[in-house]
């Protein structure tokens, strides 16, 4: 019950702190998405600038994508999709309420510990009927929209439920404006969508999400020891950005668990410690065969191969691909780097500290300015310090209250160093640096801030 | 017709050597949205960062936030995007086409250089048939979509055709989780939908498109100062990175021409040199009064206003809004970068260069290694370099083709600097430096190149 105690409390400062809100809370809210808040803002493009850093600009095999949410029609199609993309949906017949079948089972195991027999055992949520349920239908998890001038079957276009078909299709173009050749991949980050009936768990599952995807296309004798360098690769990623490998385990999917299109899946779980499941999934890694390129290859004419002019040989690459939801990550560094212990307390004495011991990589603010006191002649020089800084990294400035509670404000955002501006920073031009983890402080010069900075925090 | 030919040019280009390809090309293409290739990717990257530099982090009286797509409806009911969100169209009674009258008549008066009486006089673009028109029919752009189990009233959303109400209804969030207030902003990045039934010029308009706009709140009466501070930052933004400001104007857009809740609107258009129209808006400021709050307030019931604590003032803030256009921005500096000059052909003599002068901070290769020779004794250690540059930079290893041949392909692309690996680099652990416009060479020390990249890319 410990750790179940630490995601609320997470879920509780994000959304006091300003990392998540819920989306028009105003106008009682949304269970499709969620709002990032300044923080959160700050938090979700750090994970993204590291991850393309490491996965796209950092590697002289990999190459950036930004397709479009809305394809046309045929490409969701040929992916299968528009056929297969759907869940199985029972509605009880009593309050008319729909649920996906699979989730009431799931739900039903949970908390029996055995499967139901059938559908008669298990109980409506909503009215708690008992058994009362229609037979299963299909329901499409496809987002639709109407574009151009009349709603009809020729304006009617889907909101992509992945980014990776937006890499397929243009397979071709890459590879000839980009020459590149297999073992390559291409790397997108975006937003997709995708009608789930039972949103939930905070930021884990909604309508819409975020996703960073790589598809990389090898030959298919290849294709397995790619997959391993892929798992790996995605592995050291998070624990290098500070994940507790304790907490993070892989998952290898068993055939009867994978998409149709996938012949091996590997998952990243994290212990999120949700009620009723510890573990749930961050990212897949999956061997997608020549499916994709094929299919489209199938469906459009244009050839989505590859032609080797030094063996003369033509093939249809495979395609490894490592898949990450995004605010599931971040979800993921929230929880895994929320700590408690004890540290002087403002009051005298010692109390519990609150503490996001995020990575400085990730961290939403890198530094901030605390002048001792509010007057000008302290605050003017601070301002002009933080601003000084903001030349290079997020940087807040803060002169209200006790400087242990301001202090204490930062360590709860993960903010890795206070820089505190005292009235012999005016004699030794000099600010007291505090580190959040070891709250050690040290005094460092102030023409040499920067580089103090700089050296922590891209380590 | 010089500049004409331009453009087109750029537009060539941007698809050949992947800024820009067609979304959907090998199913036909759409007219919706594009796809944004390797470089395109890195470009509008590059230009978001700076933007996100500059307006959010760079600024201690900004924050971020990244807001969702699919909002509550009733957002969009109180911002009146349901009610006035519309452009009147009218249908060809012979071909049934619809199209805007507005466009229509535009047409004519860029054709005719006179305005058309009446719809009479205008000809159906698609048949040719001459006014034969049915009455003008409003026509929302809003993009609706269907969440949840069933596609009724109560799963209609819309899809946000500007980022700017996400930010309006998380006034109260970020006032108290981020303590801010007026005067402070709220910066957002992100995409928003309109259903245009005319997109074309390129990039230029598009259904699915990217936003950068700021909403900048103050106190009522330090707006028009405020409003001046932001055309003055938006331009000085521009110019900063490169746009020559001889295709850059402000227009004050007149009162009959604004939107119905601003009280003062300057645009700043760029020399697109579209055929028929010389300037296109490349972005806005807004002086759109309290209107926006005050409208959510009414609506929703929460009070989104701010207590001045020292005078015991409540109020509405006003609110200046920079909105840029992502894309038409990238764009912009496309056009403004592209040059043709002289230079040493690969084939002996002078010919023709085609170089794009991009800044160097937005440039989507910052460098391009090139081993003289594809020998393993050159290409190896050649390859090496450019993996240790890509901890830092985006950067290109390229071995194939004469060296002229190698640099001209970079010119094309905007990348500020070639380093040369040749046999003598073996000896004096050295490389070749080429700089882009100048095209003048030097000898850099393989161990201070980092050092020498990074003074002239950040300038």
């Amino acid at each position: 019950m410990a750790t179940e105690t630490a995601l609320d409390k997470v879920i509780a400062l994000a959304k006091r702190r300003g990392f998540v809100f819920q989306s028009g809370e105003i106008y009682g809210g949304s269970r499709s998405a969620w709002d990032y808040g300044p923080l959160g803002t700050e938090l979700k493009e750090n994970i993204k600038a590291e991850w393309w850093q490491t996965f796209v600009r950092g590697r002289g095999d990999m190459v950036g994508l930004d397709s479009a949410i809305i394809l046309p029609q045929p490409v969701w199609h040929a992916s299968g999709h528009v056929k297969t993309f759907s869940d199985p949906l029972v509605e009880c017949v009593q309050c008319h309420r729909r649920h996906r079948q699979d989730h009431l089972e799931e739900a039903f195991q949970d908390k029996k510990g055995r499967a139901a027999e059938s559908m008669e055992e298990i109980v409506c949520p909503d009215c708690g009927t008992r058994g009362q349920w229609t037979e299963p239908q299909q329901f499409s998890g496809l987002m639709k929209t109407y574009l151009g001038p009349v709603d009809n079957e020729e304006g009617l276009h889907y909101m992509r439920p992945e980014t990776a078909q937006g890499i397929f299709v243009n397979f071709n173009n890459v590879v000839t404006s980009a020459r590149q050749k297999p073992p390559f991949g291409i790397g997108q980050i975006g937003k997709a969508f995708r009608n789930e009936i039972t949103p939930g768990n905070f930021i884990f599952r909604t309508r819409e999400f975020e996703q960073m995807e790589i598809e990389y296309f090898t030959r298919p004798d290849e294709a397995p020891q790619w997959f391993d360098h892929w798992v790996d690769a995605c592995y050291a990623w998070f624990v290098q950005l500070g994940l507790d490998p304790e907490n993070l385990r892989k998952f290898d999917v068993p055939e009867e668990e994978r998409a149709h299109y996938s012949a091996a899946t590997i998952d990243l779980e994290y212990r999120f410690s949700f009620p009723g499941s510890e573990w749930g999934e961050l990212m897949g890694v999956a061997n997608r065969t020549d499916y994709d390129l094929g299919s489209h290859t199938e469906a459009s004419g244009a050839k989505l191969q590859y032609f080797d002019q030094g063996t003369g040989e033509r093939y249809t690459p495979y395609v490894i691909e490592p898949s990450f939801g995004l605010t599931r990550a971040m979800m993921a560094f929230l929880v895994d780097a929320y700590t408690e212990d004890e540290a002087p307390s403002v009051k005298g004495g010692v109390d519990t500290r609150i503490v996001m011991k995020l990575h400085p990589k990730i961290a939403p603010i890198k530094a901030a300015v605390l002048p001792l006191s509010k007057k000008p002649e302290l605050a003017g020089p601070a301002q002009e310090l933080a601003d000084r800084l903001r030349r290079h990294w997020n940087v807040e400035y803060d002169e209200s209250g006790a400087i242990g509670r301001r202090y204490r404000r930062q360590d709860e955002i993960g903010t890795p160093f206070c820089l505190t501006f005292d009235f012999d920073s005016l004699e030794d031009q000099a600010v007291t640096v505090r580190d959040r983890d070891e709250m050690t402080q040290e005094r460092v010069s102030l023409d040499q801030i920067e580089g103090y900075l700089a050296a922590r925090l891209l380590g």
